[in-house]
């Protein structure tokens, strides 16, 4: 074990007090001087064509400086498959489809104007199941999109998700014992304190800055570039700057209709524009979790031994497509890859409906599909008669394994994270009672070291230290919450041997900011941890060498601690950092410190049979719980809650922890309580009152067990964090109710009234 | 004559226009959340002792939130010399001692409190004649002050100025001709467009953050940090923003009470606080140009070869001692290296008096040292019978020259610039008759290379390109109007074979920007300048290395030209820059192009003898102007103006001239108008009605001639020329009016009433 002086410490966020005290700037708080409001009017139908528009009435509405519409306004295409655009024309195929937007001096006077613009419908047909738009003849949602290989019409996506590894057929044939399922999973949001916004302004030269509180800053300036040259302001630049963001978990990795309205809107009235969503449009106006229909089957040998995993998805892509299409590349990591399985096959369609469309959502699919694989093992395991610790046991995957998906296994702590969870749950002694109390778990792998879904998977670090020893961080990374910074500042004090007080990190802005793919996949951490360790090391490097000259040592016997260059050989040998620094800048042909570096870390975009090592390395972990069910009411009761990761490293135990519970906390929504209500396309729950999160009050103790593998390839051997808290969560419960009272529940949310009617059929 | 894309062109300041639209954001529209406003009240005494202060009805004014005095603030000391600090506690020295200070949530309450402040003054003498002031037993400003070999109280400061190269007593004897005179100079301000002024806030962990429009972030700094640590916050960080600044012209080159008041303010109130300076503060409080007694002798051979220069000075240091106090250190340089002058000899004393303290200035005492020598010039010349023109021509600095200083003249283009001048004032036509209209010259020297004034004279860069080929460009340099930015984008595009529209500077923060001694000694296009063309270089290397690579051509065979890299072997060999810099970073182990750059000029301090090659090169100059005075008014109107300056190579010649324009109209309202005048060490016209500076109307046409000489040590060959246009003014109108009239005015300025009466005293 090192010796660490700021790794591995319990160091509060450096942005805490500013929180907490109300001086962090959110989105909502930014004020720009001469800014105006944009308000947008949404559809009022699920599809419907426009017949008619009429915005005389609110551009005559004083303090209204434009109305936007998609008659008026340049065509700008956008999202993953460029399906969508900011103001529609002709047609509506959703209930949050744009179809007009005022700025105005004040936002109750956009309002004011939204309600005056006149738009004459003509209501169509709407499809609102993925299995029904699937079918032959079905309504098309988008008349033009060609699909499949004859190129005809359809509202299947040209999306052909396809892993297949070994012979799945011939293994399901020479199995002891196979399950087969049906789960279903719906909607649910993000639900971030902090809505959605931007403000956007353009300079006297028509070069755009946009205020936003993106996860991608890098991703959303090459969209909005993108978008500028389809303004006809080819060449013109953007950049955007980050606010602090309250939240994000998946819901700003990519960019929507209201920032290229605020853009829009910014070029017509030569004004700053602001948008901020209400809370309702928060959640009907932004992309929630993606809905899926799983049909799986899993077998196994009469010993347990898996022998195949045959996974079939519909995923509901709604109206148009974000980003979040492309979760079933992560659902294949869990299918492929979550306990030894040497036959896999997995098919997945996304198809378009008049629904809302959906987005990446913290775990990125994983969760989806993890529910329906660590469900269906407890009903085999009990098929083969065997404990399901047993047979977790039994398949768990171990270091230096090579998954059928092409991923290295190089540390792995998955059966060690077993073994506390049993440990914890005293599981010999409290299963299979089914007295109303039980006890479940479930386990999980992510990308714990990057994740290569873009052609770079990269982040950049520049570092300059001034004359007494303030370390400046300039980084990629995108701190929305999780306390990125604070990691990267103890990363770099670590290995500059300088205190974490002496780092400051700077996030917020691409010019200044080195490129960075953005703020998902667990991966900052670890990329934006490496790049600013490759940068630190690069900096230290320049420190030895000058201090070498004025201490009358080889470089490569001196080494810093608590701001003090010292020889290893010789510790009277020694001068305070600052020192150095001041006579390595005052002296003829001085300099500064400075370095950059860029890490992109050697893993692999997966190829065309979706295989390759996506991760330099993956996390793993298991969640236990204990749960009573009331068979009267059919309310869930967590007991007890155990949440073992390997984490690698625990960089910082404190937010470590607070990653986990949290990521723990929004799973038990996810199991138990939440879902975005949609009849017939229109989400009829937007609000807190009626949209059930869990509050303080409604949390357990979440027990989170830390197992440090050491990772070879991560900063200090860490790995990612930031979504497997999320993963495990709803099978383990789903495991746990069923050894409670013996039903298996295969649609999320699990209610009182899912549970109460299964208690019900089960008692037939 | 390299052909050049970049370089050479009259491209407008970046910023141009936001601020001719107003977008600007100075200091004065700076509005920060939650932000108290800050007044001062000053002494109403040049000299007193303070006996009571009762602040109780200031502090029971609503609004008011802190009022600070010296008795309930800790000691910060601060300035050159220590001997100032933000609130005077016992004793007042001067009409802008700060004895009080309010903050208050409205700049109008705050004013208010400021009346409501009692304080009892038992009133001393004062003094205000420096040469007084050095009298044995005259009455001590700082009475703890000791100074000379014998440590005993006096007003005159330790540092004792003394510059002596060869035997100046021996060649005045053995002189055919020596001239000797008096004269003075006066206050000037800097009449800054912007005032002075700050917003100082604490974040919770007592970190400071200082919004201000000064020269010298970096320095800047360094003093608030000391400042910290004296408040009993050791180990805090100071951060510098610099909002634009509104003209600086060395007056925002050091730190004072102001900022220092904000920043004890701030912590007392936990709250942002903004001081702005009114115009009258903008007059009395803050540091003008340093008035001089100069006593000077200067004598030649037969023939009108230079033998000696023998310059005293008494400098009027004020009460307390700001960088203005060694502005002896520039006045050396001049009076050792312009002309060739084998012997030199310069002794100058700094006084304590009970005036205003004075500070840096355009020019930094070259403009009043220069006055002297080429006021003294025409008389020597005269006194030997030669046209001043061939005198100046005789005596020429040339290149490869080392003068009595040390100074290494590589490239001088003096002699071009006294040649254009006669040629373009038909010199031998118009000189000499005395009917009312008349021409002179005056010529000038000045640092082109950096000023190793402190000891470092560095800058550092920062550059990252993003996919697209934008350029960011971190600076350390500061641009407070003479558009450093815009230059240093065109030094960067050159380099790189992209546009000036693809460069974007950043220069306005010291978390962000690398260090840099500050904007002051014409220094920021050349050690700026070449700090970005340092890195632009290794950024080239690595735009060339991944193109070598994509084009299968060496990279020395490469180069880049309006945003494509090219072979230069065979063109057919191309790519644009975007897809090399795309084909980087978008690969596995992609990498960002991305290069830091510190320069430090080489050039010297100077040594205990005050020699040594102070810059790397060196900026001549020639000014020529035709006057017509009017006999019965004094009135001088200046007909015509000619500046011509060696400038190395003019990489923006509009904004270069903008530079010599500028330069000549503040000389020219130094040789004519200004005046801040003081009347027992109160300023008698703080305002713009009772100050004369030269409006647009009064401005006469300025012809700007440059001259390249390509200097090999600057960026594509250029030298400094924020200073120089003002060196030479003063002397050449002064000469001007001696050829139209026969007097010689002395001292500044050549009022109406000056002319006439030494018209008068002619004619008697």
């Amino acid at each position: 074990m090192q010796d660490f002086i700021n790794i591995g410490k319990r160091i509060p966020k450096m942005d805490a007090e500013d929180k907490v005290t109300g001086k962090a700037v959110y989105i909502q708080d930014l004020k720009v001087p001469g800014m105006l409001w944009g308000k947008i009017l949404y559809s009022p139908h699920p599809h419907a064509r426009i017949l008619n528009m009429d915005t005389s009435a609110a551009e005559r509405l004083p303090g209204v400086k434009a109305v936007l519409t998609g008659y008026n306004t340049p065509l700008i295409k956008f999202g993953f498959y460029k399906d969508n655009m900011p103001l529609k024309a002709n047609k509506v195929c959703s209930y949050r489809d744009e179809v007009a937007a005022v700025a105005a001096t004040d936002p109750d006077i956009a309002e004011e104007a939204l309600g005056l613009i006149r738009v004459e419908y003509e209501i169509l047909p709407a499809i609102f199941d993925p299995e029904d738009a699937m079918k032959e003849g079905a309504l098309l949602i988008h008349e033009e999109h060609l699909g499949g290989k004859e190129k005809k019409p359809t509202n299947i996506l040209n999306l052909p998700w396809r892993l297949v590894a070994g012979d799945v057929d011939e293994a399901r044939k020479n199995s002891a014992h196979v399950a087969e399922d049906r789960f279903k999973l719906t909607w649910v949001n993000h639900c971030c304190m902090g809505t959605s916004g931007c403000v956007a302004r353009f300079d006297l030269r028509n070069n755009l800055t946009i205020y936003s509180n993106t996860q991608i800053p890098a991703l959303a300036q090459r969209d909005y570039t993108e978008a500028l040259a389809a303004m006809g302001l080819e060449g013109k630049k953007a950049r955007v700057i980050k606010t602090t963001i309250g939240g994000a978990f998946g819901s700003k990795l990519d960019t929507y209709a209201y920032e290229y309205i605020a853009i829009l809107l910014a070029y017509k009235t030569r004004k700053p524009v602001k948008i901020i969503f209400t809370r309702e449009e928060e959640f009907f106006a932004t992309s929630p979790r993606q809905p899926a229909v799983i049909d799986i089957a899993q077998g196994c040998t009469k010993d347990g031994t898996f022998t195949f995993r045959d996974v079939r998805m519909v995923l509901d892509n709604g109206a148009y497509t974000s980003w979040g299409a492309t979760t079933p590349s992560v659902m294949m990591m869990p299918i492929s890859s979550l306990y030894k399985v040497p036959n896999v096959r997995y098919v997945a369609k996304c198809v378009y409906t008049n629904n809302t469309y959906s987005q990446a959502f913290r775990g990125y699919g994983n969760p989806q599909a993890t529910f329906a694989i660590e469900s269906q093992i407890d009903a085999l395991a009990e098929m083969a008669g065997i404990d399901p610790l047993d047979f977790r046991m039994r398949n768990a995957n171990t270091p230096g394994e090579v998954t059928p998906q092409h991923f290295n296994i190089t540390t792995c702590g998955l059966r060690e994270c077993i073994d506390v969870v049993a440990q914890k749950l005293d599981w010999r002694q409290n299963r299979g009672k089914r007295d109303g109390r039980g006890i479940g778990m479930a386990s999980m792998i992510h990308v714990g070291g990057g994740a290569r879904v873009y052609k770079s998977d990269g982040c950049g670090t520049i570092i300059k230290i001034d004359d007494f020893g303030t370390v400046n961080v300039i980084t990629g990374a995108t701190d929305m919450g999780q306390g990125a910074d604070t990691v990267i500042a103890q990363i770099v004090a670590e290995e500059l041997g300088v205190r974490v007080e002496d780092v400051i990190v700077t996030h917020t802005d691409t010019d200044i900011c080195p490129w960075d793919v953005g703020a998902h996949a667990s991966r900052t951490t670890f990329v934006a941890g490496n790049s600013a360790r490759g940068a630190s090391k690069k900096v230290k490097e320049q420190l030895l060498e000058v201090a070498s000259r004025s201490l009358g040592e080889n470089p490569e016997n001196l080494d810093i601690r608590d701001r003090t260059i010292f020889s290893k050989l010789d510790p009277e040998k020694k001068s305070p950092l600052g020192k150095i620094l001041r006579a390595s800048h005052y002296t003829a042909g001085g300099r500064m410190v400075m370095a950059e570096h860029f890490y992109d870390p050697p893993n692999e975009n997966l190829d065309r049979e979706f295989k390759g090592n996506l991760s330099v390395t993956y996390a793993y972990g298991t969640h236990g719980v204990e749960v009573e069910v009331d068979k009267e009411t059919g309310q869930v009761k967590i007991l007890k809650y155990v949440a073992a990761h390997d984490v690698g490293r625990a960089i910082n135990p404190m937010l470590l922890e607070g990653q986990v519970y949290g990521g723990a906390a929004m799973g038990i929504g996810y199991a138990l309580t939440e879902q975005l209500i949609l009849k017939n396309g229109k989400v009829i729950n937007p609000d807190f009152r009626d949209y059930k999160i869990l509050t303080a009050a409604d949390v357990p103790n979440i027990e989170a067990v830390v197992i440090e593998t050491d990772d070879p390839s991560g900063p200090f051997g860490a790995k990612g964090i930031g979504e497997p808290g999320l993963v495990p969560t709803a099978p383990a419960i789903a495991n746990a109710i069923y050894d409670a009272v013996g039903v298996r529940i295969k649609e999320l949310p699990i209610t009182p009234e899912k549970v109460l009617a299964a208690l019900k059929e089960k008692t037939k």
